[in-house]
């Protein structure tokens, strides 16, 4: 045991030891009548109730409010590929949360392969013990295969946390920074730093709720993508193709002189002077964990609101704003996936939750309100009834 | 939903509704500083420090008390090949058993395939997430195959428990049974109805526990297994092999003329005068649930000790009282696999529970004794350390 590594007085060591959840019975086990109506001979009735209906194990198992946390530890929290053991105190952290907040309950598949079609067929594997699958910190571009395809071969809701958990939060922190500017989304220049996993997910985010893509220019750490770019592939050339269309070019500097908005999704430092380069009365989300990508002090000096991944500071960007009422939401309706519009009616529910007490230090709730994920929940189920995707 | 199948009075449908367990948070997640522990910021300590050194994945996640239990739905009771949907309100019952008697958090895992190939590639993958893997309700031939090669691909404690728990168990009933009709094991004479995994494994350790594989006849649904049985392959071809030594030919009642012990693990029925040409004072296991190979009340007509499967008749062959101590066991030794000295070991605690009390209808401990979980998984960690697969 590298003694560097571990410091056994570390509060979370301490906190960490034996790991963080426990699985526990709904139903009691103490007599024999008990385990005959739990276990053998009763549970062959609802056994076979379910293979003449596969539906009612909707009813009759816990899928209807378990989710699987699944990652290949590509891409853990800001350390990058540490692999699936060293994942797992996050799952586990995570499957806390579902449930902390949302009733969910959550269980860590941490998968010993990085590649796309095994992950693909474990997930599709494992998927009837579960009624939805949150994928986590796997990195891009694979994560974005893995999730088209798991979400066309499943019929339960995938959705890729880092992506699109990311992106309901910032969807709903501009909106608020927006309405408390007097500004319309439609209308503001928006700049992001980072293409990514989060960087590419924010920016269909932010266009699927009323940003003009014309008006976004992404930097990966090349600089500005672009159709000058003509190396990009993928999901890359899909950014260079329907954003950028005046042609930008350049580094974070020339992305940012006269933007509105800056999301930094990026991990990578962006200097004071092109943060000044913006636009009077602007918006920074600097989002990198645990250094911003501009230090929200300096950018405060420049903008009217600032926001960033932290909790030392005001307007944390924290995904589980987002994901425990998302798979609560989804999970009532028995949606059968996770739609666009869904996630824009959780990032105007978690937006809602403070928009009678707006100020440019609350532009979202607190990690801790306890309305987000009911509020979250309630509207995601209406969007998937709206959609069509809803089986109740 | 067909009302055939469902009965809303059924006290077991309204047990089973919305399943049979949860997940639960074992550290505080109420304050801003609970979040930065257990989850970001501080949770990347625990990461670095266990992609420095995996081990640590033992004692800081949920590692050391996590089991997957593993089906894909082929075998499930005595249903059949039924799926993995309907497989998991059993799975869920087995979850809830493994945490109720040894603490143990089990996670129920359906597959939606039946191809060993597969089976083997998903358990291995989503193995870093758990610290042992029961299988359960995967049909002979094939329960075998997987067993095999996740033993031999992992190095956590692979044990399929419709094998070896149905025989660590028999093998606790006969020692106790022998005792107490002043039998040695190494002279008994037995006879096995079934060669399915059950059959097979009860066999195996029979012969680890003492009994004369020489003395030991096997028969499947075509009859006595035996080297006239030359079409047999594959596990059926090692009994052939290894049993049977004096050659006998013919069905179940010519395994039982003369027997002393009739091991039932088949399903099918035999016929009261099989029984009745057994030796005198004999022992009849019939463990086919619902309904047993022979009636308890008819075989007790020709022999001094029976016992079975059901709840409602003394001397219940229950599972649970094996799988919760063995994995205990297992985990506390952190042992790498489950060895046939652990198995033994675990019969040999289970027949101790009630050594000083034995009466011909208790040769086993009660499956809500509390007392056997613990010695079971006492023995079964000393086993490991003694058979060198033991961590700590």
């Amino acid at each position: 045991m590298p003694s560097s590594t571990v410091d056994p007085a570390d509060p979370v060591f301490q906190l960490h030891r034996g790991g963080k959840m426990a699985v526990t019975s709904t139903v009691p086990l103490t007599s024999r009548e008990d385990l005959s109506l739990a276990y053998t001979p009763g549970v062959a009735r609802v056994c076979e109730a379910i293979a003449a209906d596969p539906d009612l194990a909707d009813d009759y198992t816990w899928v209807s409010h378990a989710v699987a946390v699944v990652t290949d530890g590509s891409a853990v929290l800001g350390l990058g590929n540490i692999g699936p053991r060293a994942a797992l105190p996050v799952m586990e952290g995570k499957a806390v949360l579902f449930k902390q907040f949302a009733g969910v309950d959550a269980v860590p598949v941490c998968l010993d392969t990085q590649d796309v079609d095994e992950i693909v067929a474990v997930v599709r594997a494992l998927a009837p013990s579960f009624g939805g699958i949150n994928l986590e910190d796997i990195s891009a571009p694979r994560c974005f295969e893995v999730e088209r395809r798991l979400d066309e071969a499943l019929d339960i809701p995938v959705f890729h946390d880092d992506q699109h958990g990311t992106a309901i939060v910032v969807l709903a922190a501009l909106r608020n920074a927006a309405t408390l500017l007097n500004r319309k989304l439609g209308d503001l220049r928006v700049a992001v730093s980072g293409a990514g996993a989060a960087g590419v997910a924010v920016t269909k985010m932010l266009v699927a709720g009323g940003v003009n893509p014309d008006q976004v220019v992404v930097c990966d750490s090349k600089g500005i993508i672009g159709r000058h770019r003509t190396e990009l592939t993928g999901t890359k050339a899909e950014l260079a193709a329907s954003t950028n269309a005046d042609g930008r070019q350049g580094d974070i500097t020339e992305a940012l002189r006269g933007a509105d908005v800056l999301i930094g999704v990026s991990g990578g430092q962006i200097p004071e002077a092109a943060v000044a380069g913006m636009a009077p009365g602007g918006i920074v989300f600097a989002l990198a964990n645990p250094t911003p990508e501009v230090h929200p002090e300096v950018a405060a000096r420049h903008v009217a609101v600032v926001a960033t991944g932290r909790s030392d500071y005001p307007n944390q960007i924290n995904n589980v704003l987002a994901f425990p009422g998302v798979f609560r939401g989804a999970l009532d309706a028995r949606a059968t996936r996770i739609t666009e519009g869904m996630k824009v009616a959780a990032a105007d529910a978690i937006a809602g939750v403070v928009a009678e007490s707006l100020t440019a230090e609350a532009i979202v709730p607190s990690p801790l309100d306890p309305r987000v994920a009911p509020a979250v929940a309630e509207a995601v189920a209406e969007a998937a009834r709206r959609d069509g995707v809803a089986r109740r």
